[in-house]
């Protein structure tokens, strides 16, 4: 399979995440990862999807609850309380040293590139875990209410509004890591995340769509048998493209961006201008994120390995 | 009594305000704290001894440990621990919430002033608590091996090195609240906190010194029988005063900028020229610093309200 770059959002992205880390060579491997969820909360730079990707990593996460540490605690959140600070968005006591340690990296001016490498290499993760940008790139959620950050929209107003559109506020740009990495890359696999809220954004960012859509490329459907494994996703695929959820609907979205699509067993049917290849996708445990990344690695490696432009 | 200013370092300072916030109406009363033992910590904006008068008027203190709040965790501690991060200084979960609001009103541009003016709101704190300087002053300690920060001196290295000189750091600036808390004080009573470490540093802060020497002002004496309640304050009366740890060596070092001193019954040997008054000065509960507390100001009402200068 050769070099392998996998674009990550949060928790079935980070599942699989750890799979693929297991299949392939730390050093054939490189994980981007969505970071327009980030925003600053108590002051704290807070990246969501790179915390959850590095906590899967490391067999830290919460695997139950989605999201944060295991065996985590909500002290320091009870005392913010006491201050009338905001508590919606709910930082565990052992995650804030995470997002402490990050703010003072990020102020002393390293890039989010540089802070994630130091963040990964003290919690023993191999592979290189990219952030898509060094620089802050906001997801933007436009309602008929108005203009919302993904955090206010999913978190706070608990994706309450119907989407208009989604957008990407500031100037992302990459590290010259990432560009490397894809262009070194043999095969890129876009991991079961929102293409909306978690591709999308990384697709965006200057340098990337078109390195993507050059390499083969193989995405992992989030829509399982109609349905989204977690998240707005399917109410999303209704509101934005019209379309009924489906790995169909996905495949679509994609377009010629893909070489191919994995899907789960029985959801093959039209999805036609694009490869397909079919398994279980739904990772309870870690054996089943092993198994599916074995699986999407062989699928992509029946396909060519180079794509005409 | 008037308008009281009370002057307070940690621990001890702290349990004697505790007392004073009770004995004097909070509308007349100023509790002025030392700043000099601020300090940078993960990238987080410390302020050990304003933090403890706050959370020991606010009942939160642990007093039995004599620093931080009752029933804290050390979760985040843990996760620093596992980044590799220093872990000489330990902040606990709940205390964390404080330094992450501190650094984040401070970097908005509020003053230290204001900042603990919020913080000691939330906690439903009635008399006014003003940090010493709204500028950062550091305590520096100057050893035979070189000049330390006063935690690096006293936590880091648990003050292992003798003490040749103390100096501020920085230029201190007053707060306009502490200077016209001064200006209308009737009585200013020193804490039983170090006066090296914990006092000098905010007479230091310019405008504070002059004012305190033209009000009526009374020390409690920090030194019980020879002995300091707490911390390296016997050891530093005697590398920097070469004198014998005695109450009479803390009025020596005041000088004339006390109206009088207050000392533990027993100790009232060798104090020449200031009046001297003498009760239980040990404060385990909250009843002994209140008791403590209108003792100190019933005393300070026997000496002349004004005073020559």
């Amino acid at each position: 399979m050769g070099n392998v770059v996998y674009l990550s959002g949060g928790v079935g992205g980070a599942r699989l995440a750890h799979g693929i880390a297991k299949a392939v060579d730390a050093e054939h491997l490189a994980i981007v990862v969505n970071v327009g969820d980030d925003f600053t909360h108590w002051g704290l730079s807070i990246s969501p999807d790179l915390d959850t990707v590095m906590y899967t990593l490391a067999d830290l996460a919460d695997v139950e609850r989605g999201w944060g540490l295991q065996d985590e605690t909500f002290h320091a959140l009870s005392m913010m309380q006491r201050y009338d600070a905001e508590t919606w968005f709910q930082l565990g006591d052992r995650d804030l040293a995470t997002h402490v340690l990050r703010s003072r990296w990020l102020r002393e001016g390293l890039t989010l590139t540089k802070v994630t490498a130091r963040l990964c290499h003290a919690l023993g993760i191999a592979p290189r875990v990219l952030p898509a940008s060094d620089t802050p790139c906001a997801t933007m959620i436009d309602t008929a209410g108005g203009t919302l950050t993904f955090q206010d929209w999913l978190v706070r107003d608990r994706a309450r509004a119907d989407v208009k559109r989604v957008w990407s506020r500031g100037e992302p740009r990459p590290s010259p890591a990432l560009l490397e990495a894809l262009d070194r890359a043999d095969t890129v696999i876009i991991g079961p995340s929102n293409p909306y809220v978690s591709i999308d954004p990384i697709l965006r960012v200057p340098g990337v769509r078109e390195r993507v859509a050059a390499r083969r490329t193989v995405a992992v459907s989030p829509i399982v048998h109609g349905k989204a494994v977690k998240g707005p996703l399917a109410r999303m695929l209704q509101t934005l493209a019209g379309a009924e959820p489906s790995a169909a609907a996905v495949a679509q979205h994609y377009g010629t961006l893909l070489s191919g699509i994995f899907v789960e067993s029985g959801d093959e049917a039209a999805i036609h201008d694009v490869a397909v290849g079919a398994g279980g996708t739904v990772m309870q445990t870690r054996a089943q994120s092993l198994s599916l990344a074995h699986e999407v690695l062989a699928f992509a490696d029946t396909l060519p390995s180079h794509r005409a432009r």
